[in-house]
């Protein structure tokens, strides 16, 4: 809903020179000291109860439903999945909370405290925040958290914008229905998987995306920033066993997979020997045509006479600016 | 009233050799790429609307009233004031906005545009950013800013904790009144007089902090950190032609002044010669006592009869994570 705004700052921050990746990827690319000097990617995201988890919060960590510690832990999961997304370590966190009027004090400490732990779990420890409270009880509780990461160490930050015509399209592990199965809180963000894809495809690896918003949706972004369109083949698609349909997964969102192209010709294993995870070859990147602009997603499955199908889904996905599903 | 939540950070993050500064400071100083890297400044603040600022926005940048340009700088400048509190130059910005359901699409625009502008203009242009939109239309405009910032180039990160036994204290320009006249939203982060006490004082510099809450309470968090107490003279301190009294300028808040302390025998020019500001000699650090432990601020007035009266004002300030006035 917001993409015009997004180009807003891109235009103001490029020519700076000190952004050589403004808004519009998975995180920015700045070099604090000087033109010549290092990267840093950096990358802020927000969790509002009522639109990212369900209130209220309760204490502790085990059990059913949505607890303080969950809460934390996808505030900081969802920004070191940017930084995965462009196959970065990241380095440090900062964070803010508005908490409700007469949010319970002991609950505000565990909420920092599992802040500050899940940071340090995946190597950015929080190293500053912000806590204001609102005038109301009943004003939702408002979490915000930048993190901080660097490049891999061998190559460049991998961009939305690299994909290339011909480019293999693969995703990690399964997607689908992410909110339902209370995935969308205890996703393991792909710090690993990227890392080890860099290693062993290096520049092969074009271009690559997490997927927030929906499979649909996310490939239809990098699709649109490397000016090329995607084909996936519906068969392809590894979806989670409680899943419904490749329909209904791919706009589902949240799902904290990575999407990425790299070149035809490069040997992509079939799982990260690290952590285990899949990684399954889903479709292609391809030349626009007049009826397949950039930015186009399309999906060939076969209907139930066993035709052919192609269907356009670059909008199916959630978009978390809007108040409805977008389908 | 959150302070033990941000001692939490502190004892989780400094071990990890990345933080060089923790939480508790006017910014995190931290080493993105090795122990031995260079140095990054990096803070986060947030603006609410009722809490920071009074509501409904209005378009438009002249005229009385609040501006969506004034939010837009206000929010920008507080962070950039605390990048100008260590001495820092800042470098580049990403935010957040959470907008009330059905919030005008023109006006987020333009909020945004402001933003953008306002962190270029003060050299940390906005690199990144997350917009998500509330589900009612009554939750208050949430807005953060993570700015970040390089050291100055000859010395470093100006802290809270370097005060000594026998530093003068200054304060630049005058205290007193901001909110009543409006000065919150339009006040001038002292970014030139910062870098300039730097390149005057050098290492002779000891301490410095932004006066956001009141020059009381942040001058009790100077000689807090610093093992210190301060002792202010009554007469010295520079109001606001419109302030009622010291007892009132002291707590009001939101000055973003800066309140410095450096070796006695230092000669501090009486304006920055760049800006004009004004520089004026208002106490010393003095040693703690039983009756004036770590953290004390005590003011010398008399009384209406000329004798000799101390107040103790280290309290004397603007909590932001409160709902009323420290008094």
């Amino acid at each position: 809903m917001h993409r015009h705004i997004y180009a807003t700052f891109a235009r103001d921050t490029i020519p700076g020179g000190r952004a050589v990746v403004g808004p519009g990827d998975d995180c920015a690319v700045v070099r604090s000291l000087a033109s010549d000097g290092p990267e840093i990617l950096v990358t802020v995201d927000q969790v509002i109860e009522g639109r990212h988890f369900t209130g209220p919060l309760r204490s502790g960590h085990n059990g059913p439903g949505t607890t303080i510690d969950l809460v934390a832990r996808k505030l900081i999961a969802r920004s070191v999945s940017d930084i995965a997304a462009m196959a970065g370590t990241p380095t440090w966190a900062v964070a803010t909370g508005a908490l409700p009027a007469g949010f319970n004090q002991a609950m505000a400490t565990e909420l920092f405290a599992a802040m500050a732990r899940r940071a340090r779990h995946w190597g950015c420890p929080l190293v500053g925040g912000d806590i204001a409270t609102y005038c109301r009880t009943d004003t939702p509780l408002t979490l915000t958290a930048t993190v901080a990461g660097i490049p891999h160490p061998r190559r460049a930050a991998v961009l939305r914008s690299g994909a290339r015509i011909g480019d293999n399209v693969y995703v990690t592990g399964k997607i689908g229905n992410s909110f339902a199965s209370g995935r969308h809180l205890t996703f393991e963000p792909r710090v690993i998987e990227a890392r080890w894809l860099a290693d062993v495809l290096g520049d092969s690896l074009h271009a690559m995306i997490d997927v927030s918003d929906g499979l649909g949706m996310d490939a239809g972004r990098v699709a649109l920033a490397s000016g090329a369109a995607i084909a996936l083949d519906a068969a392809a698609i590894p979806l989670h066993e409680i899943a419904q349909s490749w329909q209904t997964a791919i706009a589902d969102g949240e799902d904290y997979e990575l999407v990425f192209t790299c070149d035809a010709a490069a040997q992509v294993p079939p799982h990260c020997p690290h952590t285990g995870t899949a990684i399954t070859r889903i479709g292609t990147v391809v030349r626009i045509t007049d009826t397949s602009p950039a930015g186009s997603v399309v999906v060939r499955d076969q209907d139930t006479t066993g035709a052919p199908t192609v269907y356009n889904v670059a909008d199916a996905g959630w978009d978390h600016g809007r108040s409805d599903r977008v389908r």
